[in-house]
């Protein structure tokens, strides 16, 4: 059959490292997952105690396409405690993980051929949802003295639609402070572009907390999800906040694309909101990891890394080492058994030069993974044994 | 904020009946649902016992983007054992409902300003994602001596690029047998158009089984749900069958699109296709219904129904009670409280003088509904009080 040209998605690079980890495991072999963008843990025990329960009760039909007032209210008073903003739960929208909430704002806001600016390296979906949709993503290729984050001269007079940001970042880690978003904002606005701000690893930072486009502007899409902070990847939940002028418009497209976001994963959701002890739990682990990986990559030779503010990501350029991250990411993975992320997929052009780990599973594998590194660094007569 | 033109989607005219429906309820009033699309019934008990069963052995986290191995294998399963289709499972996408379906299919096979014709009447969302895509929907209007499904004829030197079909339909209930599926079949490909099959009502059959497309030809895309027959709409979960040339591009678009189905909705979706007894339970309820419908409809003076072969609607031809169906609909409601869908969100040009009957709710609901039904005609003089 004939295939559109919008569904000529480029094919994730991490899959073949997937693939051949797994195949390593099915071999026998033992595998540091580094390079998984997900937590190793499940919803919190408040939230699948709260789903068992609302299944015993009654069907679980569809829900309203805005999602359960109840999550609605929840969310907007988090807006509260964690940034003080006063939030009015008419503007959340409720969505099938943070991936519908891209189909959303993307369709709400952009014709066919509109440009959106994303920041490079970026996450890989912003790009292929864009195309799928008939839009045109402009890669905006980012410096390491500003945190590998976009700033304004990086997309003047670039005739821009939107402008979408994420902080903190992937793969990055890296964040935008109230300045640096600000800027980015105005600069959008008086270029007459739409501003989305991608808040999905909010929650999951360790110096400072990471600012919500919301403290500066109430003309802009926030997304985020239940996917990271709280623990929830496999559940496809997250939400939105719009203007309130865009409710209205972002509901009917709602209701036709998804119809709602699925009932159990928003009951289970809710709940989660009043899990904080193990939610904290989960982040004191992250945070032991980073840990642990700004002081054992550098160790390792991995001296050219990004500032991880966020996430739990670190991304390195190791452009002095290689100019294939994906052989490179290969021979790690046959060598040593540490599976990591080639820089191509979250940056086409640059992406050759740069490996993205991940610590979001256990400290142990973190631990043995940083040893293993080493050891490869070290065979390969990058760094002294005794490093 | 300025929108897109794609966002310009129809509101659901069904939405301000049960807006208005909600609020006679709040205001006391007791009213019969014949507007919804959807079970009363909520999930079969086999899959919630799966599930929180599951939820207690292991994080959910993302699935595989085509969906749960065994969910795709035992899908296959279903098509030999419903059609006596011998299937491929690799030839199987699980999708996050058939909203999902459409998304993938629509975005795999056509780019903007692409033309793919639906009939009319027709599920309205196909309309809708079709033009939030930036696709041109094109309305086939069909005839009540074809069951109100297309026929080659009206889609003859019309240019398409695809074309979508539905058996049983929503709102009509029609089927397609062999010969007039494969006439469309043959027809579309003629043209250079794709064919899609949309087949989430089967398994809601009354007098014939409904017909596949997959029994016909292997080069269609079809969808399928686990909302309508397994009872579980908010569970978000469906499916998709592709040739196999297409499997590749669909799991991309799918990847960056949705990552996955909800992990805990495909388990749950696994558990119930073995729930064999609950199901037809369901079903002998919506039988019950449909003889009820068929015997009281005409008598309440709805004498120009569909043949409904399939699903839990009818739909009526009620042009010579009224030109205004949304209004006739509002009337119904108020005098004697039964809510009911007016035909315009089927048929923008001839809906006017139609009106979608659900019943998808109890048996007790239903004779309740009829007899107000008639009341409500004989009140307005449209038939004797005794009928």
């Amino acid at each position: 059959m004939r295939n559109s040209t919008r569904s000529g998605v480029d094919p994730f690079i991490v899959m073949d490292v997937m693939e051949a980890a797994r195949k390593a495991e099915e071999a026998g072999r033992h595998i540091i997952h580094m390079e998984v963008g997900q937590p190793g843990t499940g919803a919190p025990k408040g939230a699948t105690e709260a789903l068992a329960k609302a299944m015993e009760q009654g069907p679980l039909g569809y829900t309203v396409a805005l999602g359960l007032p109840a999550l609605r209210r929840r969310i907007a008073q988090m807006y509260g405690e964690w940034y003080n903003v006063d939030l009015n739960p008419e503007r959340v929208v409720i969505t099938p993980g943070s991936s519908g909430g891209f189909l959303l704002a993307f369709t709400a806001l952009f014709d066919s051929g509109d440009r959106v600016g994303i920041g490079a390296p970026g996450y890989p979906s912003y790009r292929q949802i864009l195309r799928a949709l008939g839009l045109v993503a402009v890669d905006l290729p980012t410096a390491p003295e500003h945190r590998l984050q976009p700033v304004p001269a990086d997309f003047a007079g670039l005739n821009l639609q939107g402008l979408m940001v994420a902080s903190p970042a992937n793969p990055t880690g890296t964040m935008l402070n109230h300045a640096a978003m600000g800027a980015l904002i105005d600069a959008a606005h008086s270029q007459g572009a739409s501003f989305i701000s991608d808040e999905i690893y909010h929650g999951l930072e360790y110096e400072a907390k990471a600012v919500t486009a919301l403290e500066l502007t109430d003309e802009c899409y926030v997304i985020n999800s239940f996917s990271k902070y709280f623990s929830m990847t496999g559940w496809r939940v997250g939400w939105m906040v719009v203007p309130e002028d865009q409710v209205r418009v972002v509901e009917r497209i709602a209701q036709n694309m998804f119809i709602c976001a699925p009932h159990a994963s928003q009951v289970a959701a809710l709940a989660a909101m009043d899990c904080d002890e193990e939610l904290q739990a989960n982040l004191n682990v992250y945070r032991r990891n980073r840990a642990l990986m700004l002081d054992g990559l550098p160790k390792a030779g991995f001296t050219n890394i990004a500032p991880p503010d966020g996430a739990f990501y670190v991304y390195a350029d190791v452009s002095d080492l290689t100019d294939d991250s994906r052989a490179f990411a290969a021979e790690i993975l046959d060598k040593v058994g540490v599976a990591v992320t080639p820089g191509l997929d979250f940056d086409p052009q640059r992406g050759h030069g740069t490996i993205r780990f991940s610590y979001a599973r256990s400290t142990g594998d973190i631990e043995e993974g940083l040893r293993r590194l080493q050891r490869f660094m070290a065979d390969r007569g990058l760094i002294s044994a005794q490093a």
